[in-house]
C-alpha cells in the first residue's frame, strides 16, 4: 500500500480566510488512479513547522501546496533547500520560459519574478503554464516530494499534466472503483435498519459507507477496480436497491434529485409550474440551475402573501380563514391554480411555517404542506421538518421534488 | 501563546468526496476570540490514526470533528474512550433530551439512536440542538479536548453556543477586534485604487484586508481588542467610508445586502414584489431567508417562459419579437407589470442569459437586464456577469438588490 501525505501551507487556511478546496480536488484525483491520501496537514508559513512535516519517512509520496509565491511571506522554497541540504541555484531554462510566459501576458520581468527561477539544486522543475512559480519534484531515498503553488488553477494543471501520469508510471497502483446510490426521505438510522439484512449479505470485497447530507443519504460501495467480478456485483446491487426501494432511491452516481426530475420531465416531454409560499422561490431556483430548464419549467408564482394566493391562484378566502394558509385545502388549490393558469402537465405547491416565529401548538414551526397536481390527480401531504429556516426550506424543496418523482412511477 | 490543533475525521475528506468547509469556519471563529490554529489534520476513520493524532501533549486545545454518526463506520467515540482509558456509559439525561428532539422531528427512537446516548465516562456532554450525536468535552492534565459531529450545522451550533464562550472564560486571550465594511458592485482591484489614499493614511495599528467573494468585497480592519483608541479610530473609518461611498458601501459587520435591504423596507413600511426570468426564483428565495419577510415581501412571478411574461406581466408580444426577452423594453414592463399586479411600493425584474447555451454575438452569455420600479420611476440597466450559470444568477441577484438599495438613497 502506497502511503501519501498532503501538506497545505498558508496562514490564510488556518485563520479561515480561505476554504481549502485544493485538498478535495487532489484527494479525488489521486483516488481515481488508486492512491489514497492517509493524512492532510495544514500549517502556517513557518520554517520549523514545514521542516517537521516534511520529515516523515513513513510516507512514500509527500505533496505540498502553497508558499511558492513571489512575496516575502512565501518561504517554502528556501525551506525545501534546507530540508534537502542543498542550495538554491538559478535555472536559465526556466528563466527563458518565464520571459515568454510574461510576454504573452503583456508583462515585463521584474526582480521578484527573476527570483522565481531560483530552485533547489537537483530538483526536476514541473512547468507552470498558468502562473510564474515553478513546481518542483525531488527524490529522497524512496520518497517522492512534489511542491506546487496554492493557486488552484496552477496546482490542477501541474497535477493533470505531470504528476498524476508520473505516479501511475512509477508505482504499481490498485485503482478503486466507487458507485453511489442516492436516497432521500429516510433518515440515516432508519435507512441503516431497513438495509441491515442487505448490508449483512454484501460481499466482503465491497466497502459500504453512509454519507448523509440535507438532500438525503448516499450509499457508497467501493472495491478494487481490478476486481471485475465485484464491480459487476456492485452494479447488480445498485439495480437491486433501485428496484426494491423506488420510493426513496432516486438515482446513482453524481446525479442530484433535481437533475433526475429534470431528466424525467425532458424524457416525457412534459412541463412543470410551481406555486411557492414557504419555499419562497427556492424550488424555482433549484429547477433553473439546470441548463435548458426552459424545456420543462414554465415558471410559477411566489405567493408569499395571502392576498396573492387569493388573487393569483384562486384560493378561496373562506379556506384561508377557516383552515389557515398552512393547510391541505389551501395547498391543493395552490397546485391546481398554478397548473391551470400556466397550462403545465404538473405543478408543485408548498405552504408551511419556516419560523422562527409563526408556529402554534397545532402547527409548530417546521410544519409544511406539499401538493403535487397532474391533469388527473392532486395529492397533498403534511410534513414536520423540525427547526431552522434554511433547513426547512431545503427539506421542503427536496421532498416536493421527490413526491413529483414518485408520481411518475405510478 | 495558546496552541491549538484541529483534527477532522472522515474518509470522505481524504478521497475528496466532500470539501472541508468546517475548518475555515472554525479557524475564523477561533481567530475572532484570539485563538490561532497551529495545525489542521485530516485523517481517516481509523483507530490507530485517531489515537496518534490525539496524543499531542504540546497542544493546549484539541478540537475534533467527525465520526460521531450512528453507523458502523463512525468510530470516534469508542476511540475516545480508549484514548482516555475509560469506558462508554449510558447517559440517561442525554437519552431523555434525545427522545424530546426526535419527537419534535416526528421521529421515533431506534436502537442506533439509543447508542448515541453512550458516552465516555467522565465527559461533559455538549448538547446538540440540531442533530442526534452528542458533543463531548474532556480534560487531560492541562489539555482540553472537544469532540463534535462533522455536520456543519451541528458543529457550528456547538461552537457558538458552548465552546467559544467556554474558551474565552478558560484562557487569558489577547482578543482581536475586527470590523468589516461591506461593499458591492466594484471589483477588488478597482476598489484598491479608489481607496489607495485612504489606505495610506490609516494608522499602523490597523491591519487591513480585502476579502472578495461573489457578493462583493469586504474590507476588514483589525486591531488588538485592548487598544480602545484604535477601536474608536476603526469605527470612525467605517463611518467615513459609508458616508463617502454610499453607492457601493452597503453596511458593516455580518450584515448581508439582503438583510440591509429588508431592514430598509421594514423601516419605511414599504413592500416589494419580484418578477424573475433568468434568476428563476433566487431573488425571492434570498428575500424569504429573512425571518418575517412577509412584512415587506408580497411575492412574485417566475416568468421563465415567454408565454408567462405575456399572460402574467402584460409584456407586449411585439416587444419580445422585436427586442428579445433579454432587453430593456421587456425588463421594464416586467417590473411595472408585477408592481401593479401585486400592488407593492417597489418591484425588481430580471431577464438575462445564464448559459451555457443561448448566447449570441450581440447578447453573449452573462448579459442580464435588471429593472427596479417604484410608483413614480422605473430604471433599467444592462450588465455583463461573465461565465457560469450559478455565478450569473447570484451576481444578478446581488446587483438587483443593490440597485433597489441605491433607489432608497434618492
Amino acid at each position: 500500500m502506497i502511503s501519501t501525505k498532503l501538506i497545505t501551507i498558508g496562514d490564510e487556511l488556518l485563520i479561515g480566510q480561505v476554504v481549502d478546496t485544493n485538498s478535495a480536488w487532489i484527494g479525488q484525483h489521486l483516488n481515481e488512479i488508486g492512491i489514497s491520501i492517509n493524512k492532510i496537514v495544514s500549517i502556517k508559513d513557518n520554517e520549523a513547522d514545514i521542516l517537521k512535516e516534511l520529515d516523515d519517512p513513513k510516507m512514500d509520496i509527500i505533496l505540498v501546496t502553497g508558499g511558492l509565491g513571489p512575496t516575502n511571506d512565501d518561504i517554502t522554497k528556501t525551506t525545501v533547500a534546507k530540508f534537502f541540504n542543498t542550495e538554491l541555484v538559478f535555472d536559465q531554462k526556466y528563466y527563458n520560459d518565464l520571459e515568454v510566459f510574461l510576454d504573452l501576458m503583456g508583462l515585463k520581468m521584474n526582480h521578484l519574478n527573476k527570483d522565481q527561477a531560483m530552485v533547489p539544486k537537483g530538483c526536476n522543475i514541473i512547468p507552470n503554464t498558468k502562473g510564474t512559480a515553478p513546481g518542483m519534484h525531488l527524490i529522497k531515498g524512496k520518497q517522492h516530494f512534489f511542491f506546487m503553488p496554492g493557486v488552484p488553477m496552477e496546482m490542477k494543471n501541474m497535477m493533470s499534466s505531470h504528476i498524476l501520469g508520473y505516479l501511475k508510471e512509477q508505482f504499481d497502483l490498485q485503482a478503486v472503483y466507487h458507485q453511489t446510490v442516492r436516497t432521500t426521505g429516510v433518515p440515516e438510522s432508519e435507512l441503516a435498519i431497513e438495509l441491515k439484512e442487505w448490508e449483512d449479505s454484501l460481499s466482503d470485497n465491497i466497502a459500504l459507507a453512509y454519507l448523509p447530507n440535507y438532500e438525503g443519504v448516499r450509499l457508497r460501495m467501493s472495491c478494487y477496480a481490478s476486481d471485475k467480478e465485484t464491480i459487476d456485483n456492485i452494479n447488480t446491487q445498485v439495480g437491486y436497491l433501485k428496484k426494491k426501494y423506488p420510493q426513496f432511491v432516486y438515482g446513482d452516481g453524481d446525479q442530484s434529485l433535481v437533475e433526475e426530475v429534470s431528466n424525467l420531465l425532458k424524457g416525457r416531454k412534459e412541463t412543470l409550474s410551481t406555486s411557492e409560499s414557504c419555499t419562497g422561490g427556492y424550488i424555482g431556483h433549484q429547477l433553473t440551475t439546470i441548463p435548458g430548464a426552459s424545456e420543462f419549467y414554465k415558471g410559477g408564482i411566489i405567493a408569499y402573501d395571502n392576498e396573492v394566493k387569493i388573487s393569483e391562484l384562486s384560493v378561496a378566502a373562506s379556506h384561508l380563514f377557516e383552515h389557515g394558509a398552512v393547510s391541505k385545502q389551501v395547498v391543493l388549490q395552490m397546485a391546481r391554480g398554478i397548473r391551470e393558469k400556466l397550462d403545465t402537465n404538473y405543478a408543485i405547491a408548498t405552504s408551511g411555517i419556516a419560523g422562527p416565529s409563526g408556529g402554534s401548538k397545532e402547527k409548530p414551526v417546521g410544519t409544511v404542506w406539499i401538493a403535487v397536481a397532474s391533469k388527473t390527480r392532486v395529492v397533498a401531504r403534511c410534513f414536520q421538518f423540525g427547526q431552522g429556516r434554511e433547513r426547512i426550506v431545503r427539506k421542503a424543496t427536496i421532498t416536493a421534488l421527490n413526491i413529483l418523482r414518485t408520481e411518475f412511477l405510478k
